[in-house]
C-alpha cells in the first residue's frame, strides 16, 4: 500500500534492522522498544489489522514468533517474552499494517500489564452471552 | 495436569463461563478482567507455555481468536482488542498452562500499553545481531 511505512520497509524504500524474513512474513526490530529486543513479525501482504489478515498467515506467524522470541532469550538473555497485537487505533494501533510485537523480558524491567479486576455479581453470564450469540 | 487450574476448567472440576469449545481448544472468560469480555484462550492440552506448545497448535488458535474477537466487538460494541500473552513469570505469566488473552478495547477505557523509547546510537545493530545468531 503506497503510503505505509511498513510496506514501504518491505520493499526497501525504509532502512530496517531485519531479523527474519522469508516469502511471506518479516520480522524487524521495533526502533521504538519497549525492551531491547523488541520485534515486530508482519506479514509481507498489506492487511490493515489482525481482522482483515487471512486466517491462513496469521498462523503461519506463530512458528515464526516461537523462533523469534526463543533466540531472544538465549541471544539477550531475556527471562521471558510477551506477544502484543494491537487491533484498532482505540487498542494502540499506530501503523494500519497487521503487526505482531514480540517483546523480550528481563528480571526488573519494571514494565507493568494492565490491572484487572473482578466483574460485578451477575455480569460475567451476561457478557458471556452478548458474545456467544455473535460467534 | 493435576494441579493446572486450567486443566480442572478443562475437565470440569472448576467453574468457568465458557464462550468456545472445539476439540482442542477451550475459551472462557477471566475472572479478573482488564475489559469486559475479557478472554482466555488455551489449548485443551496441558502445556506450561507458548514456548512449550507445539507450533500446530498455537497456528490453530488464531482463527479462534479471530472469531471470538469478531463476536466480542459486534456483541460489546467493543472498538477493538488486544491480543495478548505473557511467556513466564516476568512476562507476567501467572497460570502455567498457555493462555491467549483476547482484552475487547472500548473508547475511553483508560488502558496503556507499555510505553516504548528508541534505542541508543548503534544499539539496534548490535541487539539484532544477538538474536539473529541464534536463529
Amino acid at each position: 500500500m503506497e503510503d505505509c511505512i511498513f510496506c514501504k520497509i518491505i520493499k526497501g524504500e525504509l532502512p530496517s534492522t531485519k531479523i527474519y524474513e522469508d516469502d511471506d512474513v518479516l520480522a524487524f526490530l521495533d526502533i521504538n522498544p519497549v525492551s531491547p529486543g523488541h520485534t515486530l513479525v508482519i506479514p509481507k501482504e498489506h492487511y490493515e489489522n489482525f481482522s482483515a489478515t487471512p486466517n491462513e498467515l496469521l498462523s503461519k506467524m506463530m512458528p515464526i514468533i516461537d523462533k523469534i522470541s526463543k533466540a531472544a532469550e538465549e541471544g539477550l538473555g531475556a527471562d521471558g517474552f510477551n506477544v502484543a497485537l494491537n487491533n484498532g487505533q482505540v487498542a494502540g494501533q499506530i501503523i494500519f499494517h497487521t503487526h505482531f510485537h514480540m517483546i523480550p523480558r528481563f528480571k526488573d524491567d519494571n514494565l507493568h500489564l494492565w490491572p484487572g479486576k473482578p466483574y460485578k455479581e451477575g455480569e460475567i453470564e451476561k457478557v458471556a452471552e452478548k458474545i456467544k450469540n455473535n460467534l
